[in-house]
């Protein structure tokens, strides 16, 4: 059970009655997200074996027909979703391996959880994942691969290929992040470096019939970016792997073995990773068995059952924290103004993943940005709330999952001698919220999903 | 009739059918938004007499217990509120004076119209709020004054007290401006140096009758910013004025007459401005006739006729035109993917105003950023269209009114060699849309109640 763990405090932090009961039914909303989609619980939830049929989603596997079933995989969550998976299965497994980061507290008692380094991958990473492909390579025509796919897991599981070190690897990584690329770019770039990425773990597994169960860090789950897609069709090409080097000057540069690897690849010397017409996607089936969609549909499900008139925004909200917060807001307002977009009482949630460009010296997160700018433009507004966390219950550098506000959280701070503009301007929202005693404890989590906002208005 | 001139454009420009019914759909939402606040019909529609009696709103006046009707005001569509009102009142009206932008193309026959200057204020301004006071304060307990104001009114209405030089003004709210003070941060200034801002129009015409018709520019409606208040309680006082002026380092530097003015003000030298509890509103009526949320609903009404899913998100919308883009747009890819927050066939509108924080050397305006952006973000997706206009006409320095994307925006641009991250990093989008054919033209649409985005998911 993920709990927020101070939420008595938070509660207590409501001036009246009815923010009192807007806080109760916002935190209470946020920890249904957060156990929606628990790792265990959901591979429990959603696999189910009876009479030998394996059934997930719209899926069945009837185990009989299999010689053998393997568990394969890595990520964050992967560990935990073994665990579950091995309560579900039992000794219907044959054998399993799985890359978990190191420090991980899980234990299973088929599947072989290997710990290995993250975020940066090293050598314990490349062992892990030439492991999981010997495992891939031997599955035969008669049996089923299941593929354990989380957050994390491209940097768990590196196998750069030919000639390129992980050092190499590293460095090309590090340079395109400085650059600015998106994390596509980079993935492009990984997946044609790489023996194991961009649907190349699938391609070894065929012709077995492999099962993808996927925990999606990914906003809009694109399947070939999370952890950069080792086992569906990849949509990118060796061309686009070259431009995006030469679009931020870094090939001339590039270590020899990832241009040598990528020019051969342009002259056809090495395959393209799979793309979506290859047949060994005939026989690969996957499951986003949890996302920040479901985590955001099961906070509207507890709004709902608090009796308030609901609305799910979106699952993929991007853009400047402080100015999704200002958005936020202002729907607030127009619920208290108009009874629009839904009338009062109101809970409306909003998910995705915004980003924070710092430029003041302060502390702070996602989450705790879009409540402290949020919380300046709902001033005064009464039985207003508005709640945000980072799934995982690390919001930023900090070791807050987000943050809670309420119409009076200006003036408590004004009260208090704080600024609220200036730890915005500061990007010091975590030391804001500190001092309001109005930051969200969950502690990690073990699962990822991107950040859940969710504005309560009673 | 308010139109897009390049409607037929615009349409072309939708590659299928779908887009192009989208397009249609979108824009025509958009006609009806721009004329359902347009000032001359809606006075018309919504002020009516019968058998003497004038009703607007929830309010009726009897005018044959008035002994003098007067008419007085200003602001940039307060003119042809003016004519509007003539044909509805007729003789009725005794006198009228309205202060209007120098070059408004308007006629009437009893209001005199006086021409001033915007939005930089200069001694027209001044002889025309002298003379609207003098009709105020002529004005008795057996006579109705109705206050035609709308956006602009601020600076057409000038009339600063004592020694205080409109130069002394200028100087002041200059300085303000470029400390970055918000605008009630400035109008709260302006109030206290004002023999009509903050009330005091209305407080000049007790015990006469007052009836305020609104057409709101500030987003929320608080109508002690709406052209500064002149006939609306104050909610502000001398001591935040000099509060903010020292806020911003200016005092020292004040122009005397203003230090004057405002210190005798703290010491109750001079009167406050008059504020919720004077007697003086009790005899004080406003109607808010437009405002940003009656065209958005005008809006959502023409969507839902054309068949769609419709929802009103906000009509006080706020924040950094990119990222709010990027969030409208976070809207559209959920419906396709969830059928949230209203099923397809779905439009959704927003109002409000966006800022721009220009870094770059380019040309563009609030809307055609917010385009820009959301087009970024849509890019391939079929059936989606986001249309964004300044009800103005005038979108940023620019002579659009906005601009229209919809999933195959990005494309054209890049198939015309364009690079849409470089038009939006250098707030370039007017040039952008431009080179693409897609941006809004309606021309000066006399109106103006901020901004205006639908978004069509067929």
């Amino acid at each position: 059970m993920i709990s927020i763990k101070n939420k008595e405090q938070l509660l207590r932090n409501g001036e009246t009655e009815l923010e009192r009961k807007a806080r109760e039914i916002a935190l209470k909303s946020l920890e249904t997200a957060l156990n929606s989609v628990d790792p265990e619980k959901i591979v429990k939830a959603r696999v189910s074996v009876t009479n030998s049929i394996l059934k997930v989603d719209g899926y069945s596997f009837n185990l009989e027909n299999f010689q053998h079933v393997y568990v394969i995989g890595g990520g964050k969550a992967s560990g935990v979703m073994a665990k579950a998976l091995e309560q579900v299965l039992g000794n219907r497994i044959t054998e399993g391996f799985v890359n978990i980061p190191k420090g991980t507290k899980c234990e299973t008692d088929i599947i072989e959880l290997h710990e290995a380094s993250h975020p940066i991958p090293d050598e314990t990473g490349v062992k892990g994942a030439r492991h999981i492909l010997e495992i891939a390579e031997k599955a035969g025509e008669k049996d089923l691969v299941i593929c354990l796919i989380s957050g994390g897991g491209s940097s768990l599981m590196p196998l750069p290929r030919d000639d390129i070190t992980i050092e190499d690897k590293r460095k090309i990584t590090d340079a395109l992040l400085k650059c600015g690329a998106t994390i596509n770019e980079i993935n492009t770039v990984r997946k044609h470096i790489s023996n194991f990425k961009g649907g190349w773990l699938a391609k070894k597994a065929y012709p077995a019939t492999v099962l993808n169960l996927i925990l999606s860090d990914v906003i809009g789950d694109p399947l070939d970016f999370i952890a950069s897609g080792p086992t569906v069709p990849d949509s990118t090409t060796f061309n686009e792997a070259i431009k995006t080097l030469k679009k931020y000057n870094l090939w001339k540069n590039a270590p020899e073995s990832i241009k040598k690897v990528l020019s051969n690849g342009v002259k056809g010397l090495i395959p393209e990773t799979p793309k979506a017409d290859d047949k060994v996607f005939k026989k690969v089936f996957t499951v986003i068995v949890g996302n920040n969609r479901s985590a955001c549909l099961a906070a509207v499900k507890s709004l709902k059952a608090d009796g308030l008139n609901t609305l799910l925004l979106t699952s993929s909200l991007e853009g400047e924290a402080r100015h999704v917060g200002t958005v936020l807001a202002s729907l607030a307002k127009e619920v208290i103004a108009s009874g629009n977009p839904v009338p009062k009482p109101a809970g409306i949630v909003a998910g995705g993943e915004t980003t924070v460009t710092v430029t003041g010296k302060g502390l702070g997160g996602r989450n705790q940005e879009i409540s402290l700018a949020a919380a300046l433009k709902i001033q005064n507004l009464n039985g207003v709330v508005l709640a945000s966390l980072s799934t995982d219950g690390i919001d930023g550098p900090t070791d807050a999952a987000g943050a809670i506000i309420d119409g009076k959280t200006i003036q408590k701070a004004l009260e208090k001698g704080l600024n609220p503009e200036t730890f915005l301007a500061e990007n010091n929202s975590y030391n804001f919220f500190l001092k309001l005693d109005d930051l969200i404890f969950t502690g990690p989590t073990g699962t990822n999903v991107n950040d859940v906002s969710v504005i309560i208005v009673l």
